[in-house]
C-alpha cells in the first residue's frame, strides 16, 4: 500500500517539474538504495549539513549518534533536512549550458523526536545498522545495555519528502544538433571492491555472503 | 602555499578528533575530487539540503542555478553549509556498536555571496562546468549571453570550513577479537560505465579522450 507523499510549498518543486516524482515507493526505492545521508540542522542561525547513517522502518527514518554528537543534539526537537542522493552519471551536451547530471534524490523535512521507549531505541538501531551493513545485525555481537545507552536514536516521519530525477541524455536547442559535438550520458555508479580482512581475521575466516554478494549502493534491493 | 583551515567553535570537532584534519591542501582534495555537493540554506526557519553542483578556484566555492531557482534565491546573502562527501568503504567489526564507514568530508561555512562582476561570474561557471564535466568547456559551445543571465552564481569564501575522515579496518574491543566473526572493510568506490551517446552522437563521432579517461570521481585528479 503506498499513499501520495505531500505537498507542501517546500516539497513542491518549483523549477524542473517533470524531475519531480509523488509516488511514495519512488522515496522508499531512493531510500533503501543508500547507505548515507546528509542531515540538516539549523544551529545558531546557520545551516549545518553532515553526511551520516540513517535507517527506514516504514514510514519513519531513524538517525543515530554518540549522545554527545552536537549534530544529533542540536537535531533533537527541532527542524531537520534529510537528503539521499545517487549520482547516476554526467549529462554531456552540446552547449555547456545544457550540461547536467542524471541523478535520484530524496529531500525529507520534519522534527526529529528523541526515541525513548526502548523497543523503538532497538528497532531503529537495528534499521540504521541493516541499511549501513546488511546482515551484520544477525551475524556480529549485539549491543551491550551499555552501548545502547552511548547511542542516541532520533526519529523523523515520512510525512513531507519530495524524490527528485533526471535520467535520459541531454537535450540541447534544436540549432546545436548539427555542432560536431559527442553528446550524451557518461554513466557513473558505486561499486564494492573486494572485502579487505583485518588482521586478526585474515587467513582464519572467509566473509559472509551478505558482504561478498551485497547489493551495490544506489541499486534499491529487493523486498522479497 | 597552504594555510591552515579556521578553527571556529563549529568548525573544531567535538568528536573523534582524530577524523579531523586541518590542512588546507587535504580540504582542496577532497573538493576536488567530488561533483557535487549537499547545500544547506535556511529556509523559514528550517534546514534545506539540496544536492548540486560546484566548483573551485583558489579559496572560494563557486555554487549556480537557475536565476529563479529557490535554493538559490534563499542562499544569497545567507550563511550557507556546503558538504562534499566520499564514501570510501563500510566497516564491518566484530559488533554491531563498532560499525562505521570510511568516508572523505568537507564542510565549509560561509555567507553566500552574489557573483556581479562579469568576468568572476564567467569564470565561477567555467569552474562549475569543469568540476562536473573536465575538458567540456573547451569543447562545446559557450554560454550565450541569455543563457549567462539566466544562470546565478554565487561564491562562499573557503575561510571556515573542516575535513573530517576515517580509514582503516575496525576498532573492535579486545574481549571481542576472539569471536568467530569476520571483520574488514569492505570498499566502496565510483566508476563510470561506457560513454553513452545520444541519438544524433551514435555512431557519428566518438567520445573525447577528456571523457573516457576520466577521473573516476572520489579520486582527487593530479594537478600538474
Amino acid at each position: 500500500m503506498s499513499s501520495p507523499l505531500s505537498s507542501t510549498v517546500r516539497t513542491t518543486l518549483k523549477r524542473n517539474k517533470e524531475r519531480g516524482l509523488t509516488d511514495r515507493e519512488e522515496l522508499y526505492a531512493v531510500l533503501d538504495a543508500g547507505v548515507i545521508c546528509h542531515l540538516g540542522v539549523v544551529w545558531d542561525g546557520a545551516p549545518m549539513v553532515v553526511p551520516t547513517g540513517y535507517g527506514r522502518i516504514g514510514d519513519t527514518l531513524y538517525l543515530h549518534g554518540s549522545t554527545g554528537a552536537r549534530s544529533l543534539r542540536v537535531a533533537t526537537g527541532s527542524p531537520v533536512c534529510v537528503t539521499v542522493t545517487h549520482l547516476d552519471g554526467i549529462v554531456l551536451a552540446r552547449s555547456i549550458f545544457h550540461h547536467s547530471a542524471n541523478y535520484r534524490s530524496a529531500m525529507i523535512y520534519g522534527t526529529a523526536r528523541v526515541v525513548d521507549d526502548p523497543d523503538e531505541h532497538l528497532a531503529g538501531l537495528r534499521a540504521l545498522a541493516e541499511q549501513l551493513a546488511p546482515g551484520q545485525w544477525d551475524t556480529a555481537r549485539p549491543p551491550t545495555r551499555k552501548e545502547l545507552a552511548a547511542t542516541g536514536v532520533l526519529a523523523v516521519p515520512l510525512a513531507e519528502a519530495s524524490v527528485k530525477t533526471r535520467t535520459g541524455p541531454p537535450i540541447d536547442d534544436l540549432e546545436d544538433h548539427a555542432l560536431p559535438i559527442w553528446a550524451g550520458v557518461l554513466p557513473a555508479r558505486m561499486v564494492w571492491g573486494e572485502p579487505e580482512p583485518d588482521e586478526e581475521t585474515a587467513g582464519r575466516y572467509t566473509p559472509p555472503p551478505h558482504v561478498t554478494e551485497r547489493t551495490p549502493i544506489g541499486v534499491t534491493p529487493r523486498t522479497t
